[in-house]
């Protein structure tokens, strides 16, 4: 299948036979997996024809080529990978409309409701959850937000920006050069997601704490809803009734239609600090992560990554976990809390392999970071099961959790895959609590990639939720984590979401089967 | 009427006509409002008989006690302490129920469901919005939380703590203290609210910045539902659907009973500096404040007050406007935060008047702080109208929002009292925006001094959502801000609570004409 439906980046960043040929023997060599004749991307299976009754109004937004219904029937997880090299989608949307204007979501959705018609909304096509494809729904169609782009405003004095949902994390960036301003978001996906992706769901950027969640940056939201335009006032903060934004934060489509969004920006970091450590083992490390949070130190970058995949990043060669330290400020210098987190570290039995001013060398890491997804596309073709999966858990239910889920996906490698191997990193961290983060390679089986997965992948999923964790820390919960979805949730909330849905969107047409329903 | 009633302390401090007389001349000198002879509050007129059909199984916790309930129909608005003081409550519940489990607040809901008995829940019942009043409500009961109080479990692991909805400020305090532990939480009601309260109003407490909404403090919240037991994980922090949290903070008893709530909690600070600045104007000093927060410091105390608050208060005789600024730490020292805060401040314009490490007087300015409820009722007492009201808005909005405020409300009191002073301060503030906050002092005319202060407050909040700021930024909803509230939401997010409601509560009978209906 063509690269511009399964791959991350552009037609030129496709992996070439050569490409995976000079990896192969690093793989096997460092991950161990036995790496298996490359992956030849199978054509697309002949799709269904698409539905004929578009209204001529709409015509104008409306694709139905192949290619363009195969890539917006998948996101960006191992299963769709796999189900995209080997032709094989099992459900894509009837037709893709692209609105140009507010006012054509709001005659999508009056059709769509008229009709019946599922709607999925798709920002960037990065969900590693299930989010945009549509299964079993008969006739849907994928509303891509991509025109709705740009930047519209920019509040100075407020250093807040309004954008438009459909702007990919670059473009934003791009836009608010000139103001010298930045959202200073970094999801993995950042280069192919979008603002409204984030908002509904709940992404998380890359720096450890502080203002890293997009709710965090959220001002006010503006969505189209099947019955009515949802926009927030404008607020720094407000205590009047529950939070209007915090509904629509998380609600994965399901809804309303995102169209724009106030976030507030920065100016970039004038002072920034790294540090490298070694640690005996994670718990330790995870010990003196826990007594730094605690101190009421904020490190923005707050990263512990255990022995096995710090070998593997190449971050420590010594058979230690490795934290990876970063302070930055836009102004105070940042040596005061380096040094005491230096300190407070060596305390609990870490040892200070590197320090120092850190110029380039961060936006090295997140450049390196932002380009895993074309590595793990290359070790997909290479036949080598790569996936992650995190999740959230208080600092005294933490050891259990990292205990049990690892020993629990180790032992279904071993049974579904015949061996493999699982590693965990911190990712955020909180003065009560840490977002353990795991990755899996395994050996994959051609021809059971998905179904061995999936065994895996509720092993994980059952390990989490008996040890306290949540179901996601912040890749949201798309279809793949529905079941442990309805398990974490209060029951009556679940009922409230449901209710909510039944008024805003009565014809039950937006991104149905995700949250909420059946 | 009795001061249990009307009063803010205990029975022996109550103001006794010596304390006012010695009062009065100085509140007309500081103030320039007339006195006037002190109020004698009057006895309570006689109640309605309650409500006979209370099954048995609910009588223990029943009382119908004219003070009791009494007690029960107000919170402590300037209207409540006039309607009370002047013997005059238009609403009182019919019972007051002191439920002492969790099953019964079940079963006092199960009742109520079954008859259609309006339930107000009730925690320490200081509101300042008409948030426990059951105006309109046939035949409503109370549900007096103070029974389910007390720390049940500490994590001292994860620093957080399982407190019940009814436990009182002080109370939790002097729990946490064995544990090293304080919620650093501090409203101005601290000495009479309570942990349900504060999470279903979403209470603020008195620092400027950083964790200073209960929200940021709420790790997870268990509340009685008339359908259904409401129990959230506890997590450091999810992506997994919008927060179920969320949607309870600031629900005002609409849609559960909060019956627990696990907060995060952390030590004492080790270190505190603090200072008070001198701006020539309030505005100057705003300009300073936004400058202060978007260079990336946090103070902990940002304390802006106008030349009026700033005369009134002693903070600053000079007829400049006043900042107090105050760092805080567990464990960094804080003088390079400050040492930068005081050199932007003087860049900005402000002068310093005075700088030191912070021992006592913190502490001294937080008794006053909390103290300010008992002055106040001796004010209403030499009949002056004293209130405050508040809002937030964004940094581009804000001198647009101060005057303009300022001057309705300076208008609304020479019309309505024939003078009168208004003064604002920033209590909290954020990169994009900051909370002022408005007293009121103006004469009042016996017999009149409800009308005459609903006719100003009509004036504040017209100003208010005319420039741009919230109906409220930590008083919450109640019934006092409802009219306002409703233009300011959402229109779709009005109708989505209104859903939720009716899933949570289908006889509609928690807390009617708080948020949602008519």
């Amino acid at each position: 299948m063509t690269y511009a439906v399964w791959g991350w980046g552009g037609a030129d960043e496709e992996p070439t036979a050569a490409t995976l040929a000079d990896l192969a023997p690093f793989v096997a060599d460092t991950t161990g997996i036995p790496v298996q004749e490359p992956f030849r991307p199978r054509p697309l299976q002949e799709l269904p024809p698409g539905r004929r009754d578009l209204p001529p109004s709409l015509h104008a937004l409306a694709s139905d080529d192949p290619v363009d219904r195969a890539r917006h029937g998948i996101g960006r997880s191992y299963r769709d990978l796999i189900r995209a090299i080997r032709g094989e989608l099992g459900s894509v949307p009837d037709l893709v409309l692209r609105p140009r204007t507010e006012q054509d979501v709001v005659d999508v959705l009056d059709w769509a409701g008229t009709s019946g018609v599922p709607v999925v909304p798709f920002g960037g096509g990065t969900s590693v959850v299930g989010g945009v494809e549509p299964v079993g729904l008969e006739g849907a169609v994928s509303l891509d937000l991509q025109r709705l782009a740009g930047l519209v405003e920019v509040d100075p004095t407020s250093r807040a920006v309004r954008l438009r949902a459909g702007t990919l994390g670059p473009a934003a960036e791009q836009a608010l050069r000139p103001h010298g301003l930045t959202l200073r978001f970094y999801p993995q996906s950042f280069e192919r997601s979008s603002i409204g992706g984030w908002v509904a769901t709940r992404a998380a950027g890359h720096f450890s704490t502080g203002p890293t969640h997009i709710d965090d940056l959220v001002e006010s939201v503006r969505a189209v809803t099947p019955t009515g335009l949802w926009e927030s006032r404008r607020l720094p903060a407000s205590g009047a009734g529950p939070s209007p934004d915090r509904v629509l934060l998380g609600s994965e489509g399901t809804l309303g239609v995102i169209t724009e969004a106030w976030l507030r920006a920065q100016p970039r970091p004038a002072a920034r600090w790294s540090a490298t450590l070694g640690a005996p083992d994670f718990l330790t490390g995870a010990e003196a992560v826990r007594l730094l949070l605690q101190s009421g130190l904020a490190p923005a970058t707050c990263r512990l990554v255990d022995p096995g995949e710090s070998a593997l990043t190449g971050t420590l060669a010594t058979g230690e976990a490795a934290l990876v330290l970063g302070f930055e400020s836009l102004s105070a210098p940042v040596e005061v809390d380096a040094a005491a987190a230096l300190t407070l570290c060596q305390d609990a039995g870490l040892r200070v392999v590197e320090t120092g001013s850190r110029g380039s060398s961060g936006d090295a890491w997140r450049s390196t970071f932002v380009r895993a997804p074309y590595l793990r596309e290359q070790l997909v073709l290479l036949g080598v099961l790569v996936e992650t999966f995190e999740t959230s858990v208080t600092w005294d239910r933490l050891p259990g959790l990292v205990t049990q889920v690892t020993a629990a996906v180790t032992d279904a490698l071993l049974r579904v895959c015949g061996g493999g191997r699982v590693t965990c990193r911190l990712t955020h961290v909180y003065t009560d609590g840490a977002a353990p983060y795991f990755t899996v390679f395994a050996p994959s089986r051609r021809g059971s990639e998905v179904a061995q997965w999936d065994e895996v992948k509720v092993a994980a999923g059952e390990a989490i939720l008996a040890t306290g964790g949540s179901i996601t820390h912040h890749h949201a919960v798309g279809r793949d984590h529905r079941a442990g979805y309805d398990r974490q949730r209060p029951e009556p909330f679940a009922r409230a979401l449901a209710a909510m849905k039944r008024e805003l969107d009565p014809s039950g047409v937006l991104n149905p089967g995700v949250l909420i329903g059946p």
